[in-house]
């Protein structure tokens, strides 16, 4: 069999930078060139990011990423590179619109597509033939899809090319592949990270493999935009669903594998099916060494994802630093060990902001934090802020309450606001859902690293954290009286989070079944959870919903993540 | 040829609430019974609200909708109404899943219906066939298609029932009903308001009429719904295209009119189309009279759409009042005026909070604002409140001036807090455009009135309802000199908006221009905009992607609102 070496390029690009995404393809294409690589390939949407959401609805965006295909294209050529084949993601268009709106609503007018670049032009393009409309995903709304099929022969090999969600559908093009009688399935993909999905879209690939007797490469993006982090982790496995090669998750890399393939077939095509043959150079043939990453395990992989979708807003948002809150409990301690993570403790500021309510391990617990840390760290006690506005205002009880996490909110803002900190807000998922934040307090920030993070899970991750760093010798970063002490809130004498919200454990298993599986009440009473709790905690959850429109984005995790994931109406009367 | 009674009941539902829904159908129910009418349509999903989002996903929510249609057929039974077919649109499922996600993704799994109910049970059912998916709509994501064709024969003629989105699209359903020689088109609606959708929905329903040379009957819901306001305006047209009747905008309304329709055929139908044939009862002729309403203009139009909006999301999510912050400027002015209109001036509570920039003027038109209309009003300096964080936090620059706005913010919630007041935000669509707003400041609020009326619209509005007053003989809302001062927001001494901002008539027409058409750049200048001002406001509008999605929901009326109408990356790097 014919043994081709297939390079994937899983470059992180930021959505509109056109000029610094196609420096990344040509710089993994110098990567591929030198290791003598015959194709490469990289994401979906590689040169423009992804999702470009409406953008997809501009005709002078479209008209960006024309030229820029054009211009990589040349550049490649330029550079020396044009003997090498690339396949680039990126939307093309303005075609001729899909949908007549009732009004002057944007209209699908880009497809989602792949090109071949090759000597210095676009040889082929493909269009994306499905177009996920679920989930965070809006592609039905921006994207026509295509129905054609591309066959890309190279070195006496055909490859034919498709999209991310096109290897999904049973009976989409991948079973019109079979006919092609291609050699190597080429998918390109913008698929975000998800907690277990790596426990699905390998078995998928796998499974696609072993349906059509093909190679299957499958190079994905990595990097966090805005909520989504793409975890990379590129596979290539052979016709017998064997993994040939696998690259890291969460970084940039240039994957690089021999692949024996099935030698082209010189039947005649149906008029759906465009084939290009591209000739390469020939290839001195010392045989590239295996890649095999292997993924580490579910906590490692949940805090990694967390990591780079704080660092990759941070960065390509270009904040110098971050600031947050301590409060010596574990949600704000562990943004600030991610946010340590992410940037270096050096560009992590955390300020106490003990009120007359805060218990001493409050601001000695946070002490603890910056010091094993080693973030700057400063204290502004909030007293003598809070009284004037109580007294002023004469208030007393929830309203009172609140002034004290409305006052730590200003504090960070105008940190923010003097020094051009990102400001972190820490609540966790289960905060969220049951709307236990002050709106413009605590819940006030730019982004939210732990948003889709249970209560339950933040302790696992603190616990994982901690036992990483003594594993390697290094100091824990979360004090252990932050993971082992009653969660409070502190903005009353002795209040503790159980006065008024069962356990977390119970919580946490109410809410997976009426937010992730969308249970109705008495399916999730039929769990075994108390009813009174079920509808008490149900209504919360219904009720909290617009404080959640206000809330910041953070980075989703889990299959079911507040945000574009799940859209619910504010106005709502629950049928319980 | 045989008269038809035909009604039309513009209900107001709230979302999730079958009960009130249900309560409101069978009042439009006796209504038409007492008239004589041969059928009843109520509004596209009238019986669960719209729209129902990702509740379309939850089989609870689905099977709530089931139990809803059959006991809102039972109730007309016992109502004594049995013979009165009503055609009622919900929600119906769950079915198979159309879609095999990715993961644990919702996929769609219920029906947008029609269903038409007649003593005491559901006689036949119709699913929507084109599902919009642009703008504000997601029904691809959340409903699967429906494919046949459903024809009603009452009192000898036969009904068409088609749902919303069937009627805009050339070649679908519309095209079909033809074939089947129904003399009567009727389509039920969940459309909301745009401004000068009017001008385009009434000529489609003649087009569609003169196309098929049938009757088009045309129900809207009515009310508002988080960010939608569906303004009614139903309407009957004859196959000529004349109107026979039309209901109001804004109100709940039964539209009772004799239509004279082309007698049945008794044709054989595709196996796609199902027929009823249902007995009603003998009727008394005394003529309908017609029931025409007239469309006020413009800014009236608007001015209803506001006050909706406004008083449907306060009425809906049970409010006793709202409160807003006046500073004597033109945006809280208009506000003010709106929430009296709304609710009346006894549920609305104005708080002036002058600080050391606040000009003589603030304060005293505040002052007559609240005179005029009559509102509760207080005073609070915030200076006491602004210094101790000033001198605390030795802040400067911005960080001091929005000290300012989001101790404004703190003083409305702690009213919220203490009272039960739903907070309202001033912010007008110009300023969430450019991001001139303090976040956790001036733009604190559950709800923003006039976040989709551009600064220009905002004083044409204003001089509207102070013109409109006048020739009521009533007293115009709202101060003159509110109207012609410069705008300012008075953060600093001397500051207006035109020191870092263009006149507000160019600014609203770039804005129109990137916004509204989504034009590029170079687009903008072509139209004879200076070159820089493009390039900094269109900068602007991108910089404040994060702050717009922390904002409150406010009623849309224009055909693009900052939400769901425009989604967009923060993270962004535009291609100039």
């Amino acid at each position: 069999m014919p043994r081709l070496r297939l390079a994937l390029g899983q470059t992180n690009p930021v959505v509109g930078d056109f000029e610094g995404n196609a420096a990344q393809i040509l710089e993994a294409a110098h990567r591929a060139w030198e290791r003598g690589a015959d194709l490469l390939a990289v994401g979906e949407c590689a040169l423009s990011g992804y999702p470009i959401e409406d953008l997809a609805s501009r005709p002078s965006f479209l008209a960006a990423a024309r030229e820029a295909v054009a211009g990589l294209a040349k550049r490649l050529q330029d550079a020396g590179l044009g003997d090498l084949p690339v396949v680039v993601g990126h939307p093309d268009g303005p075609f001729e619109p899909r949908l007549l709106g009732t009004s002057n609503a944007p209209t699908a007018i880009a497809q989602n597509t792949a090109s071949v670049l090759h000597h210095g032009h676009v040889k082929a393009r493909y269009a994306k033939h499905h177009l996920p409309n679920y989930s965070v995903f809006d592609e039905y709304r921006v994207y026509i899809p295509g129905d054609e099929l591309l066959v890309v022969r190279v070195r006496d090999v055909d490859v034919a090319v498709i999209i991310c969600e096109d290897l999904w559908r049973d009976g989409g093009p991948v079973a019109r592949v079979l006919e092609t009688e291609a050699g190597l399935l080429l998918v390109i993909n913008a698929s975000p990270f998800e907690r277990d999905k790596d426990e699905v879209r390998l078995p998928l690939v796998t499974r696609r493999a072993l349906e059509n007797r093909t190679a299957v490469a499958y190079v994905n993006l990595v990097g966090g935009q805005d909520d989504l982090v793409f975890d990379g982790d590129s596979v290539v496995v052979d016709g017998t669903g064997a993994i040939l090669a696998r690259a890291p998750q969460f970084r940039e890399h240039v994957l690089v594998v021999d692949v024996d393939v099935a030698p082209a077939v010189d039947k005649e095509l149906p008029e759906s099916v465009t084939r290009v043959t591209l000739p390469v150079r020939a290839r001195a043939d010392r045989p590239e060494p295996p890649d095999v990453a292997v993924l580490p395990d579910d906590r490692e992989q949940l805090w990694n994802a967390l990591v780079l979708g704080l660092r990759d807003y941070v960065e390509k948002n270009r904040f110098p630093s971050v600031v947050l809150g301590l409060s010596g409990g574990i949600d704000s301690s562990v943004c600030a060990a991610l946010a340590a993570d992410a940037l270096g403790a050096g560009r992590v500021h955390g300020i106490s902001m003990p009120s007359r309510y805060s218990s001493e391990h409050s601001r000695s617990d946070a002490d603890d934090l910056a010091a094993r840390i080693g973030l700057h760290y400063s204290v502004e006690p909030i007293l003598d802020l809070v009284l004037p506005i109580e007294e002023q205002l004469q208030l007393t009880g929830v309203a009172a309450e609140n002034i004290q996490a409305r006052i730590r909110g200003i504090i960070l803002m105008a940190a923010s606001n003097m020094h051009g900190h990102l400001v972190l807000t820490t609540g966790n998922k289960t905060e969220l859902a049951v709307g236990y934040s002050t709106i413009y307090g605590d819940s006030a920030g730019g982004f939210a690293p732990i948003k889709d993070v249970p209560k339950t899970l933040v302790w696992e991750l603190a616990r994982w954290r901690n036992a990483a760093a003594e594993q390697r010798g290094e100091t824990p970063p979360i004090p252990e009286n932050s993971i082992t002490k009653p969660p409070s809130a502190e903005l009353r004498p002795g209040q503790v989070d159980q006065d008024t919200l069962p356990p977390y454990e119970v919580l946490d298993g109410i809410l997976d079944a009426y937010i992730t599986r969308a249970l109705g009440r008495s399916d999730i009473v039929a769990l075994g959870y108390d009813a009174e709790t079920v509808e008490r905690v149900t209504r919360l959850v219904d009720g909290a919903e617009w404080k959640r429109r206000q809330g910041a984005i953070g980075p989703k995790i889990s299959g079911m993540a507040f945000g574009r994931d799940r859209r619910l109406p504010i106005t709502y009367r629950p049928n319980l």
